[in-house]
């Protein structure tokens, strides 16, 4: 049990509590989706292959223990373990959700597209994940947790639906690009963090520091997606890559190229992103600096995350948030 | 307001009332989904074009009447009202994503699909309207609806699964079947009916009644669309007709027909069936008296709802309760 750590525990102390907690969460995440029908349970094993880093709920953990000052034996409780186990089912209902394609697509994928089994399949699992993550976080009997939750899940939405309507927008600018990111991306990640310092009792001054945190982190953490989407190695990173391209997304690179290049560079892009030729699109961004730039931008939200960080006290749980912003930029998966 | 109402009004009464109770869910609705965001809006105003007969925010408010014994002073409030506009949201949410199409069907259906704005936009609209609906019911400051609300949903997206677990299955048996129609729609119609009578302060009893009312309805409800869908007028029904067969999805007439016929006509149907070949499908049950005998379920379903009204005072808002039962199986739309 974590709370029978030492008030003042080390780096490793902390981290090896943080993945047993984390072992909780999965427990928990497991026990929610169990359906009385085994043809459900079949169909929510397809979620296992979207686990990934548990990013969000070890951000509620760490939040939880960095805004009690890493004091372990008050920093977590059991609705720590149940909120992390509610956003990793609202991310992995994005992922789900993300895997529907648009008739276009489907025709230019073939019979890649059908590796879950199907749109219609996934769309309802994603709304099963998204339905248990809602009552989960019912369960903790706390109104304000789940209007806090459902305006960052309205967020959420409203990022995507903005992306979608920007889609194939080769005029998208940066400030529009950063809106959409905030929301889609960084909103969930903020509410991480400022609600695992909620439900450790922190105040509403160190509870907006971690939320800006998450913030400025969410950001950088997608404009790495972006980056690995565009040039990354497909076995390391352990998905389709180019999707963005293929589903009209602009990345980072590409706007700010799109904003700065001179006429001839910016004909090749566009003549490129067209064709969604990935590669000419790769080797136009590469050439003209403007994966570098996009680079420098996230880190640049990362140098931002981590001056959010000094309102909290210093502490293991602080140090460790402390590293892993900076593992944004160097992450390869 | 509905509250001025004298305590014993008349059926026209109380249905002008609920009319105009109605208009204050539209409003709600409307002002929850609002945007910042010009685009999200626009793409919300897809959403009007699924608006029906608002049969759910109606059995919300009758059920809330019809508990407080027709009392109209003290029967509805504004919780009924917002409560009125999660449920059409969460319904809203269900036929958007009904909208999401597979790839063999996209194939088949060609041009025709792209109606709205594309798969990915209705996934992330139903997504929208999902958020919305818990964010919303969180508004209320009751963690206990937004619990018995967050386990509807579960039931309905595990009826939506089982459903597809058993598509193309062709001999899928009655009682599976009833499965997927309680979970997928009938489990919503029942809570609607036991929250409005919960948020009229009922006993159990009488919430109970309310929900077994709404359950029992809510299947014959089913089973009257699996007809239209079968054999309706498409003009008047105000859809397309046929998806059922084309999704793979079994009605009523046909999971009886599988079950009891003859070789020679289970043969036939089995044919028409595989080539998804409506008008045959329709020919081989109308002449053996399967959508006569699915008919002849739905009433005895309709039957059944109605003796659970009677655990109720008498009152107008019962009678028309009652009414809206008998009104499910002469439904052409």
């Amino acid at each position: 049990m974590l709370e029978s750590l030492p008030a003042a525990a080390s780096i490793p102390e902390v981290s090896a509590r943080i993945a047993e907690a984390l072992a909780e969460v999965e427990s928990i995440f497991d026990a929610q989706l169990a359906s009385d029908f085994p043809s459900v349970n079949e169909l929510c094993r397809h979620v296992e292959r979207y686990r990934g880093k548990r990013l969000r709920p070890t951000l509620v953990l760490l939040s939880g223990l960095a805004a009690a000052g890493g004091d372990t034996t008050r920093g977590l409780s059991r609705r720590h373990r149940v909120l992390g186990a509610v956003v990793e089912m609202i991310h992995m209902a994005t992922l789900v959700h993300d895997d529907v394609l648009d008739e276009a697509e489907v025709r230019r994928r073939g019979a890649t597209v059908n590796r879950l089994r199907g749109n219609e399949v996934a769309v309802m699992l994603g709304d099963y994940l998204i339905s248990n993550a809602f009552h989960l976080c019912s369960s903790l009997g706390d109104p304000s947790l789940n209007l806090a939750l459902g305006a960052t899940t309205n967020t959420v939405c409203e990022g995507e639906l903005l992306q979608l309507h920007h889609r194939d927008d080769l005029s998208l600018d940066e400030r529009t690009y950063l809106e959409i990111v905030r929301r889609k991306t960084a909103s969930l990640v903020g509410a991480c963090c400022g609600l695992g310092a909620r439900l450790s009792g922190a105040d509403e001054r160190v509870q907006s520091a971690l939320e800006r945190f998450g913030l400025a982190a969410g950001v950088a953490f997608q404009v790495q997606d972006d980056l690995l989407d565009l040039s990354g190695d497909a076995d390391v990173v352990g998905k389709t890559l180019g999707r963005d391209l293929e589903k009209g997304k602009l990345t980072l690179p590409s706007v700010l190229l799109f904003a700065t290049a001179e006429p001839s560079v910016r004909e090749s892009l566009l003549a490129a992103t067209l064709a969604r030729d990935s590669a000419a699109v790769r080797s136009v961004l590469d050439r003209s600096g403007a994966i570098g730039a996009a680079r420098r931008r996230a880190a640049s939200f990362v140098e931002d995350a981590k001056k959010d960080l000094a309102a909290l006290p210093a502490s293991p749980a602080r140090d460790l948030l402390h590293r892993l912003a900076d593992a944004v930029l160097s992450r390869e998966a």
